[in-house]
């Protein structure tokens, strides 16, 4: 199934509605009951098994399946689905006993035993033992028809990994990739400092260096491992598995007290490759900072990893942290809005909160006391309307007109050196998601790129390339080449800076980027007082200041949109625009306030053509085609305020409410309220 | 004289007023000068030797008692008593260099010398040469009639010693407790992230352990150590000891910048059980930070860890920190204020300030000069008073109606998940204080009870349960019960939450207490913009705020006393209160403001049928019944402005003054002033 | 060369205007295109070779010149002069590989191979590897005519090395210091927490020392590691140079994110005595907080060290952070701020910016393009102006009636006990800067002296001394007898508090100080919401408090100047003066705010008999008499307004512009302007 888009016809034709499930972690035996409460609230999927090794193989090589077995009857009895994960994730206290070596060694020395993902993934022992659980684990449960996948590992990462083995291994990589040694010291710079490495047997641990070049090699190189790592499960439990069962992952995106943005660690892109399916968990604030964009950037992400196939939500939130206790209304805003991204499935992590360990205040759909509470009910009431609709539902189609481009070497290299102002940093996360963000308040939906992806750029009107620090000259030729041939791209402060290697170009900057935008600089600051002259968008005084970062633009093709304005700096451009070939070419060398990069991306969604919705946030539209063809919208208010627009679409049904929606009708939505509206 | 509540017959009958002194630190021989001055000042005590050992036992077994010696004669010449403390809690040079494994191993690696309090307390060879140095000390001065007592170590705790001599001893302490591992694994849920132990050789170090169950009987088992430590030395010093000497520790409490809570690392209560009286050191704000609630609390509990005896105040400030340079006034208010809660001693921490080290700018009764200064002159004020009230203001009996109940368990559960809102962190002792400070500012004193309590219940009108997370059912269980039976319970937020392996009840919350408050709650979030409904307690806006914590408390017999308003959140309950059998049980499911604590304190007092007093803070009255039998009472003024009261007690004298005051007349305290009335 | 104060006979008769090079880490072959670029911009000299051993030896004993060899060839094609830097500061990968312990052991363990200055300066292996590099790299290049000089080593430090090795040497010392450990034992307190060493043997590593004395001697024991390695470096390479060449080193002054004040690892004074001339880097906030101030400061602390003598500026930034990218016209006012203050040299660092490595971000003359861009423009004007008036500014020669008196002893004494207040620290140097940043801003151009100092010091008329926290009794006596013969000294709180050994003094406070101040005091405190009585200094309301400290001073003999006022402290005094034979001493017992500081220190530069100029910050005048004889006064505009000044001094020349100057003339600067006027 690798590199289908269409579709995932291992899956059952509807949504899933599903927790993750762990009877070992109960206080009672009370897997029954359980079963009986989630089917009542229309749960069909439950997923299990995942990070209870310790349970399943007592001491080495004894195991013991009572609750797999358990849960796996309670759960076929009420004909839920289930979904098996590989416990990999946490390590029994035997094995860390046995081989302490299995104990990942990070810069900081062995991790100690007690957290999850601790572990050494390429230690042999590790190995050895994760794949002996791991076959015992898919040969027990495989023939059970309530089994339709697993879950590879979970969250996985490389987790720092680097004792003398990894070092050993990456100084191997590195000598495949630069057979020539002299090459490797040029292309870091080595010579710095007298870092150079005039014998391969000098090859300094990674752990010392201040050479974000070798820093950023190691991070791809620890990148690597994880794909290795999944592939290698998703290997071994395909070469057990029934051939209808699929394998999926649960990635993690870039965490900023929540789900954010691009993940460091991982390469999501390639990681997918040897998956049936992407999986995904999305955690985001509530309450009042509820706005949905979490969701949105989470998913439109996470579709995009296998070219617009449906994806599944392995974990979000019920209760979650303290503070993200939702509203009435809110949970089932936000099941749907997973729906209207293209999710296949919504999974709460996780049916009742542990009473004990590190996760006690991480809290699950209900509490300890696993008695029915205001979530629930709530949880009931989508159970219902999904049972009712999951057909309907599933298997959601977009074609998005409108990417934003993504890169993890992008991202290692910005970070190397992020931003600083005033006693803050910003990240590339921070630098990207408010482009991604601003389109999502314009209900603009769009697909995410990056240099793993196969989909062809011209499946795109518009291409927006937020802080593309690193990358290499053929990255940034393919991105040229498609403005060249009629698309739209919107480059934004320090892309083109450096190479791949996080090497700064020896190049007229943008570099590569400067022709084909038009434009060029040789210096850049942090911006204090300096304004856009003339308040070009029209915005508020605080929102029309530079922030963070200010290229010395000067335009060569280029026609300047705005300027700087400063006592004493000369009136640099800010944001520019270039014709380039059919296409254009727009740059933004500074970190505009949000109100500013609405207005940009605005202006250049309507100048690649793309017709701009005509209601925001806090209404967001989202939709595409259902798999009988029609088109599906979901009206999603984001606020604790009824809000009323003017229906704009053909005439259709709410499928919620049962009643039909004419083109042109007032229509209003509750406060976090949702309407599905099917067109006829 | 274990839990002997009356008196302390081997204390000298009258107060002791003292200083800690360091011949050893001296600049230059000046004992018999400085014996000399404290006698002038009115000194009657002194405490000597303990973190002197390097002095003591110069090498292995060779001692050099001279600075002893010549401390001694000099006192004695001065008629001044002395209380000799055990070296042992800063360890020798050569110690070190020839036991290296006596320093203690820490979660973060073996200690290094320097520090005080950085030795293995369960270390054999530790202990063995603390023996020595014990025996010969207490040999050595026993015989000298100017000894009238002993302090073992000071400010004793574990230091976290978890090297792996401790880790076997808590696995084989954890054994004894659950000879069924299956039972440690379901009461501490180790199942969780694959945690479970199958065999205690698997028992992987605490040091990682990610588990709150696991950790908190780690730190029980740390404070076991202490006790057994200071039984140990309580043991060893009074088969040497005269049998009219005493034996004290000088416990230190909860810190946070200064003096403030529960001792998270001492079980107080059980650790006082080998002394004959127990002993405390106070350190406070002064200048405009000066309010006495810290004198108050850390007396109220050293008071209460014997039933009632009095106790010493081994050390509290003269000088103290920089910023705690006391305004003229504020020693006299200080000293008197000590003894209105109880303390038969009190002691400066020290003579004079050293000219090195660490302690440098926490300065003594005078500066490294060695002469009188402003601090002196006002401690001669206090002297001169207490060498002539002494035996009126001695062993003074307190019979309070009111008690705040805290615990080693509760705090160790909660604040192993404090409670965080908006980037802060609120502890245990945070969440604790704020009822007892109530009290205080109304003048309504009270008792300090703990699960190691044996004082009856019943001795009180009401008792404040702030906080209790974690408690076992049989704790709660005798709460309840002393409702049942008439009295009166006021529980806070979180109380109940966890049973006492703080694993998180299967029940309906709040857990066992939940039938006797009359109410249930399924879930709670941090509060935003939440207010009391109505502003029930007429306090001013920011105040009638919901603060930190927030629970979803409804009602089922319990009569609602205020509640939540909130744009989206249902009107949950925020204070409640339940007839229960003979007796009511009141429950605060938020962090309210101090304003509203000390509302619903006043009003519970009452409500237990407590007179509550008219005068309040800064004016504060404290007092007792004197051995003579008369009532004493302690006009305090906590402020820099002069106050007026109407005196309406019982007539009597000032004893500071000498003048009769009469019930009804009108009466003032200067700035920082104070006023001891005897009625006649 | 050794002491000699005038002039620098060994190098060129005019100002060098230079940058580092790195032919090294050039991105392609270009240093002839650099060569060419560096003398069209007026560069005539160049540093190269320090921290390019690594490429100098590619293994051990093998060298390669080939880079050394073309920048020589280069530069000396272009005319311009070479400085040669050993390469020892940033050690070869191979070194590390065969000797890991040539990498320094700090007290948190063994340092990683990666940054530079991680080495132990006095590890065997070390030398003798350094020793090798050095003497082949002198040898090869003495003979190019082009070399003028060396620098030895760069920026360097002890790094904290405190390796057993390092710990036995430091033990060693100190048997040698004190023949008599009791004399130890005394002078430092080791008494206190059982520290004391009764055998050499038992000698405990410092690095757990708590004792301010022990780590302070430890502190100035690795001082003196710098001085001898530098010693060393010094005599080795004199041992091959040509005689005419000159030696200089490149000294960093204390860091506050920018050169600050007195550095704390290195005695300065004593680490230039073995060069021909001492260097210095100067890094200064720029765009709207350049001020002039830091460039003056370090150059007077520079040209104090070896009495006079010119010095030279290693380094400056060019661009620097990006928060430095300087504003048109301000890299102009640097370069002549520079010579203002006595440099012989202004040297960026460095040519163009490194592509890869931790210093990416900070930034060359030029970006890593290597194109011209609008700082070398600016350079290149001032290239031009150097050119042609180099010989007449070079040699600048001043006179100074003020000097600020600094001391590594008291910083250390002062930091052990850094002023805390509100949660803020104040250190040494923030404490001492705010006193010169007064003098400088008024126009009073200062020396900066300290302890080893061989100026005399009747050479001044007014001596400002900051804090003087830990001196020894001859170091004040001398301060004092200077004062009784008829100077002036200006005392600032804490001054003469602890002795040379950090130990506080046992006399009335300030110690040796109280009588020649003719005040004492035993108190002191955090000042909360005090002011000065009566706004004594006519400043603003904010201005008139005392912040962070507060000496609760009375007057002997002294006249008080100011008097604190607060609710409920005595009005102890603020400011006092005493006439002291036929000088005077004031002392400031308090840290004042910047403009009551100023408003002392004027008052005292007046008492002292010297005139306060009328112009005063943003307006800078620095001047001295030039090598022909000559009065030249630097007009320096900080600001980025144009600003207009009557012209006081004698007719001349500005010799920019080349238009005279009439005395009582009005003068205008544009903004961030420079005139140079030379007198007739």
């Amino acid at each position: 199934m690798h590199g289908n888009a269409v579709g995932t016809p291992k899956l059952p034709d509807t949504v899933l509605y599903g927790v993750s499930y762990y009877s070992e972690y109960a206080p009672v035996d009370r897997v029954e009951q359980d079963a009986r409460m989630m089917k009542e609230a229309g749960i069909n999927v439950v997923r299990i098994a995942e990070s209870t090794w310790g349970t399943l193989e007592r001491s080495e090589g004894v195991f013991d399946f009572t609750h797999v077995d358990r849960m796996l009857a309670a759960f076929q009895k009420e004909g839920i689905k289930v979904i098996v994960g590989t416990p990999t994730y946490a390590i029994p206290t035997w094995l860390a006993r046995e081989h302490p070596n299995v104990l990942v060694v990070r810069p900081n020395g062995r991790a100690q035993y007690g957290h999850r993902q601790n572990m050494d993934i390429t230690d042999p022992d590790f190995r050895r033992a994760a794949e002996r659980v791991i076959i015992k684990l898919i040969e027990h449960v495989k023939d059970n028809p309530a089994v339709i996948g697993y879950q590879v590992d979970n969250e996985t990462k490389a987790y720092f990994t680097s004792g003398p083995n990894v070092q050993a291994a990456f100084v191997a990589h590195m000598r495949k990739k630069f057979p020539d040694l002299e090459k490797l010291n040029m292309a870091f710079g080595l010579d710095y400092w007298s870092n150079r490495i005039n014998d391969w047997a000098d090859f300094p641990s990674v752990n010392g260096s201040i050479n974000a070049s070798m820093s950023n090699a190691f991070a791809d190189f620890q990148r690597g491992l994880v794909t290795e790592y999944l592939t290698w499960q998703a290997d071994l439990v395909r070469s057990r598995a029934r051939p209808d069962q699929f394998i999926t992952q649960n990635f993690d995106l870039g965490w900023k007290d929540y789900s954010y943005g691009v993940q460091p660690e991982v390469n999501h892109w390639e990681a997918a490759k040897p998956l049936d399916i992407a999986g995904v968990d999305i955690y985001h604030p509530s309450q009042d900072k509820l706005t949905g964009a979490d969701i949105a950037f989470g998913g439109d992400l996470t579709r995009s990893l296998r070219n617009g196939q449906n994806y599944l939500v392995m974990e979000t939130e019920a209760q979650g942290f303290p503070e993200w206790t939702p509203y009435p209304g809110q949970l089932r805003l936000q099941a749907f809005s997973h729906l209207a991204s293209g999710a296949n499935m919504v999974g709460y992590w996780h049916w009742a909160t542990t009473a004990n360990g590190i996760e006690t205040y991480w809290r699950g759909l209900l509490s300890q006391d696993y008695l029915p509470n205001e979530v629930y009910a709530e949880v009931k009431t989508v159970g219902a309307d999904l049972q009712r609709l999951g057909p309907k539902l599933v298997n959601l189609r977009k074609k998005n007109q409108v990417a934003v481009y993504v890169s993890n070497t992008a991202q290692a290299g910005f970070d190397a050196f992020k931003v600083h102002s005033e006693g803050k940093t910003l990240s590339y996360n921070e630098a990207m998601r408010p482009y991604y963000d601003a389109l999502y308040r314009m209900n603009v939906e769009a697909d995410i790129l990056s240099p793993s992806s196969t989909v062809p750029l011209s499946n795109y009107k518009l291409i927006v390339v937020p802080s593309l620090y690193a990358a290499s000259d053929a990255e940034i030729a393919k991105l040229n080449a498609y403005a060249k041939a009629g698309g739209h791209v919107v480059y934004t402060f320090r892309s083109g800076f450096a190479d791949e290697h996080t090497k700064v170009r020896y190049a007229v900057q943008p570099g590569a980027i400067s022709e084909a935008a038009g434009i060029s600089y040789h210096q850049f600051t942090n911006p204090v007082n300096v304004t856009l002259d003339g308040n070009p968008f029209g915005v508020g005084k605080e929102d029309n200041k530079a922030r963070w970062w200010m290229e010395f633009v000067t335009p060569t093709t280029a026609k300047v949109e705005a300027r700087y304005k400063h006592p004493s700096w000369p009136a640099y451009a800010a944001v520019t625009r270039n014709t380039y070939g059919s296409g254009e070419v727009a740059y933004v060398g500074f970190m505009p306030s949000d109100a500013v990069i609405e207005k940009i991306v605005a202006e250049h969604v309507k100048r690649a053509g793309i017709e701009l919705p005509k209601v925001r946030f806090p209404l967001i539209i989202r939709g595409g085609t259902s798999q009988e063809g029609r088109q599906v919208r979901y009206l999603l208010n984001y606020s604790a305020k009824p809000q009323r627009m003017t229906y704009g679409y053909g005439n259709g049904t709410d499928l919620l409410s049962g009643q039909a929606v004419k083109r042109g009708q007032s229509f209003e939505l509750k406060p976090w309220g949702v309407s599905i509206i099917e067109e006829n």
